[in-house]
């Protein structure tokens, strides 16, 4: 694999069975980015028509909603492409060598092209209503926000190669999305808490407004090559691959 | 099987096996819309009550009792019936070759039946209130509605495709129900968010109105049908039964 | 077994084995009770202070206090006792010949004596608070509410049978109590959503108030014997032992 | 293992796979307290901007963050560290004798270290922000307050010991997680609902205030051993190794 030429790489990249990989990426990132997006925005009709400001249950409206998405389309997508739905995620597999970069360029486009249309679907379907995109407390500096997103990532990346590790049974997608939930539900008034590119970058394009955008990808890019990096190399280190150590 | 005739294929639908079916089918839809409807009957009383309008609170309320509902009914009529509890997911069943059509028209009476039963119990048993009936938002035309309400099919039905299918493991039902309950967190103010033809035919008939039902059998039945044919036969396609393809 | 003696099936019921099933109901019924009424005070210590009714988000917090309870503590008791935890379950299991008649008093006795432990600790750490009973909304009559907590419970002992039924997977506990939080978003604001005898009988000891105590009785202990009945005749009867019967 | 001098149990405490283990209850400690305390901070933040006080919903957002990152971050650190995350825990199990005194102290300077780096985090992210410490309800005494957080971490621990219990399958994680989002729910506005001594302790470290800081101590140590020695001992105390019993 190590010795595989770009070419040959590349050709892996386009058989039939990558191609239904970047599918089922595709439709599971549309969903998910379709519940996201459109719960933050079912949230801030529900608010302007009962005239109350966005409290803690609109934060727990778009939390629950991003758990129960994640958690299901990681699912219905594991066992085709492995689940990422997300460029941070295949960033960090690619830099830990578990998919080549041609295909974690595929990989991207597929999410980040779902991701637009989820929110074009949203825009088209409500009507009147404005794609929300994902912005900062105004207290915060973009390096503060930044770091925050790239903690979150660190820590659903790395309960994402958790929950894909065999060892660890089969309940990794419900964990994987529980864990996101979790971020939004601490981080979501302060950084947004997006964990990922795409979907900061859908509803970025669809809203027109780039503002703060390289928050959510810095932070994120870093967190997740981070997370993968300490989960292969460090605490999970296949213990029968290092000879001489002793394990308690 | 494809040479069996209308008379043989309907006998399969008789039997002592088939009947159960049909009452599995029937008793986990019953619960299933009792929960989704007396959750919108609670959130109701409970905000006249306390003066406030429907907030985000309720759209938790009544999502978390679909995800809830859904999850559970599902499992336990898993084993019996396949788990449908919607007459889109039979449909898309039946398109993909699944069920036969004899049988998928008894799993329809059953569920449309139970439903009816569900809302009937909820008006009796309340006494004084009325049965809400999904309802789209104002400034949303039919078509656009109809369009939604096919989008959350396509991803409730693509779900329950790979939520039953023995290579994803067991945690399906689980799947299912979080699936439906993030669409209805992301639609619920837009389209209503039923996914299901029964769901929204026993309110209407309870109610005795039957205004927009279009959009709740045409959307769900035509996004059914694709995410079934979608899943068998481009991202799920057994691989070994395709001869010559060279996976990744 | 059918031949067995009173005296030998007491015997067989004050065994070591049996007393540890015992207590793993009266630890897993306390928590679960605590967690139920537990929450339903810290709601209305909550809306008292910021001075707003009970609405949507107090019937949230029950129902999630519920579901994780129950979901955790059948979970936790379910290979020493089978997880009952409600005096309604062990009936049905009786009715059934799951269990004999002499183990099924002392499941009973375990689980309403751990539900007026848990309130009478509620009681006294919360120093002036007094302990809420289950009520039935006003423009209900008891036999109304009788027959809607009868239709929950029989969702709920469905789910029990079909959850500890081993050809359904080990996901028992959690679909048990997702499927008592559905209910109890769908019935609360009416028939207040116990189905649980011992649940009712514990609070009501404790806050000395007995009204519509047999609601909480009759309904549940109906369902769940047609419940336990229908799922182990009907829907799932075993069918390797019915001769001449041809499955679909 | 007992007759081991405590020298060797030391250098059994520091070998590789002993250092992976603190850095496994290192990363799930520091997310499980981020998660914890981010979302009060959130809840904080958000019911100040819509000027309402901390109701229902300010509860349910915390103790559903506490569920889902528990439920996680115990997941992605069970196979190497056991999953504690929590020295109430570490206490019960060293009580058991399941691991060592020393190897326990480590677990406790990981989990307490990661507690105050979390709330560090995100008081310096969060700019103007304070954390946010665990009180009591002012009606309450502190000896009871001890006394509910014991009851609550009794519980927690139980949970921890069935779901790490291998005769009981492999959804431990989430079940351990929705315990405590249970027990929370119950007891948050009364005792704060800490159940971690870790959790307590960071954010009084980080906040300067050490007001009943013994509440957070004294009864969650106490509840976890009395858990972890009924449920090893009592409960579910292994039947093959108790000559001359007769089981059920």
């Amino acid at each position: 694999m190590a010795a595989a030429s770009f070419t040959s790489r590349f050709k892996q990249s386009v058989t039939a069975g990558a191609l239904r990989a970047y599918l089922a990426e595709f439709i599971s990132t549309f969903f998910y980015v379709f519940a996201v997006v459109g719960s933050a925005m079912a949230s801030r009709k529900l608010t302007s028509e009962s005239a109350t400001a966005a409290g803690p249950a609109s934060l727990v409206l778009v939390a629950i909603a991003n758990a129960f998405a994640l958690s299901s389309t990681v699912f219905v997508a594991a066992n085709v492409s492995g689940g990422h739905l997300n460029p941070a995620v295949t960033f960090g597999m690619a830099v830990g060598g578990h998919i080549s970069v041609s295909t974690a360029l595929f990989y991207w486009v597929s999410q980040m092209s779902a991701s637009v249309m989820a929110c074009l679907l949203l825009k088209v379907a409500t009507v009147s209503q404005d794609v929300p995109i994902f912005t900062i407390a105004s207290e915060m500096t973009g390096f503060g926000a930044s770091m925050v997103e790239g903690v979150l990532s660190f820590g659903l990346v790395y309960s994402v190669y958790a929950g894909s590790d065999p060892r660890n049974g089969r309940s990794g997608p419900v964990v994987i999305g529980v864990m996101a939930g979790a971020m939004v539900l601490a981080a979501g008034p302060f950084s947004g808490g997006s964990m990922n590119p795409a979907l900061a970058f859908g509803s970025a394009v669809v809203a027109g407004r780039f503002k703060n955008q390289a928050v959510y990808w810095v932070g994120p890019l870093i967190g997740a090559a981070v997370a993968g990096l300490v989960y292969d190399n460090v605490v999970f280190r296949d213990q029968a691959s290092v000879p001489g150590e002793t394990g308690v």
